[in-house]
């Protein structure tokens, strides 16, 4: 069955600021080997879509530096479907949205591959073999997640547990929260519990068909969106006012936590959800991840410096992360990254 | 005995590295109170000097800087007088100039009385009953070093262990070296040991006579640096070649340890030796130094943030410094600010 790739890039990423703003999004941010998550989701996506057609849905400000970023990649190739969000609204709109534009512009016999673009995958051909095994649970009209088998007892993830065998996948006993440290240890230890990775596949029919029965006002709010959007090319604005009427919830409560029909690849890749500095210093090589030349340590150990330009020093410090952009300045204990967002709060609150 | 006071300014300062750099030195800092330490050391010269000269010791390229702070602190009606060095050379070489220009233009019926520029004194009462009782010394033709009653245990300090009273001070048995904080303790618990303050009370004859005996080729050298030197107008630079050649040690060494005549007296007044951002962080009333408006605190505590405009975050931390300047940025454990300097170093090596 064709594959047609849905990536996800609408977030604001509040826990990489302040790199990551909403002027700037994390998918623009180069990563330490110098190439965006846009650009490393993209590479994915064209790789599925063997010269298909692509769906990016993003927000609209965000439309020119996308479609920037992909004429940089030399993705002319493949037909581009842009949809656009007025506001962010979680990835059930988002999601329910290009679902509907997909079935009734390519109909039904189509797999969409949910992509967001926060995510980094190296291991391209066991993606991809995951990949096979989700298209297939998707064609017996399965709505697929991806697992990841998990390589430790991370907390800041949630996991899937996994029943009975289907076809090449798992039937879906439950979805459960980041855990504790000792459960996530029960957890990898039992074998019978993956990483939820965000990445879906579905045929619009069987995600649409879901929709109806459990999600009923979010699927008409959708549907009565996309009536109201001008839709003749492949640059598609949602029309701002119903889609603003649409329930901003994540598609994990929306659709696969209820649905009946879901199963679970189990994906035997490294897989990185780059969604704080934590996960990002893990992929620098070395201690200064910036340039080391604009670097100083002095009596300091496990610290990743991320200067733009200007002269960082650390004296006498540890397990720091150090985030330095021209309009502000991080500093972060390593284990606290996830509380990068109350800083955007903070700021929020104050004007 | 009519006083005139001897500004030290020629330092670098590289332990407050970065806002006190090569071009911008520690005594044109702003304190946390926001005045700098040139104008609260020109404040106590001024205070004591009763409208008489004052002589100030500083680099050359320093000179402009001080006499635009002199002349913001509206310092016009003291004569003043500049003695400008090539290069850095440490105090010996700077204080014995210093008394051997004063033994010839001002005579040696006058007390000079050192003040480093990096010194913060509250107390000026109690600073003035200090010098009242030094100059009484120095009138009898001693040596005298201001000692300071401590108020911890302090190991970021020398000491001066007092011997048997003489006059209004006490004769010194001996200086010590900064002490471990259990050699501290005892020394506190002991009454027999003042902090070395740095500063000094001395009339030209006595200071020129020790150093003839015990610093012989120091004074020699000064001598015929100074009459190397065009000494017409009131700013003075020393002869660059022979001032070259006099030896960098400080006057504790070249001096005060070694001559016969050397006491001390005891103020009883707070005296901070502002050479680190410990001691700067001690000033500030409260955890954000600099603008509270631009800096953001989660989950941290025991900060001290100097900033210059720019928003500074900080996430799960404490007991950190941190200086942010347009040039360079540093963070700094809180007990290991004397290490800094070791940034300076690693810079000049990499030049």
């Amino acid at each position: 069955m064709k594959i047609v790739p849905v990536i996800l890039s609408g977030g604001a990423g509040t826990r990489l600021w302040p790199e990551s703003r909403k002027s700037f999004p994390k998918p623009f941010m180069a990563m330490p080997d110098g190439e965006t998550l846009i650009e490393k989701t993209l590479a994915r996506a064209r790789a599925l879509a063997d010269g298909g057609p692509i769906i990016t849905v993003t927000n609209q400000h965000y439309h020119q530096l996308t479609h920037d970023a992909y004429e940089n990649a030399e993705a002319h190739s493949n037909r581009h479907i842009f949809l656009l969000e007025p506001e962010a609204r979680n990835t059930a709109p988002a999601i329910t949205m290009a679902a509907a534009w997909a079935s009734e512009a390519l109909g039904d016999d189509v797999c969409l591959v949910i992509l967001p673009s926060d995510h980094l995958i190296a291991d391209v051909a066991n993606f991809r073999a995951a990949t096979d095994k989700a298209t297939e649970l998707a064609a017996a009209g399965q709505l697929v997640t991806y697992g990841i088998k998990p390589s430790r007892p991370e907390t800041g993830y949630g996991y899937i547990k996994a029943a009975a065998p289907l076809l090449s996948g798992f039937a879906v006993d439950s979805f459960v929260e980041k855990p504790d440290l000792k459960t996530a240890e029960g957890y990898v230890a039992s074998g019978n519990y993956l990483w939820n990775s965000g990445m879906f596949c579905f045929t619009p029919g069987s995600f649409l068909k879901a929709a109806d029965e459990i999600a009923t006002e979010l699927l008409a709010g959708a549907r009565a969106c996309l009536a109201a959007t001008e839709c003749s090319d492949d640059t598609i604005t949602f029309d701002r006012d119903s889609f603003g009427e649409l329930q901003a919830i994540s598609v994990d409560y929306a659709i696969f936590e209820r649905a009946t029909n879901v199963s679970v690849v189990a994906g035997d890749f490294d897989w990185n959800d780059v969604g704080s500095w934590q996960a990002i210093s893990d992929l620098a090589a070395s201690d200064a991840g910036g340039s080391v030349q604009d670097t100083v340590l002095v009596d300091s150990e496990n610290v990743y410096v991320r200067n733009s330009g200007r002269l960082v020093a650390l004296v006498g410090v540890s397990n720091l992360i150090v985030v330095d952009t021209p309009e502000a300045l991080l500093i972060c204990d390593r284990s606290k990254t996830q509380q990068v967002k109350d800083v955007v709060e903070k700021l929020k609150e104050r004007q």
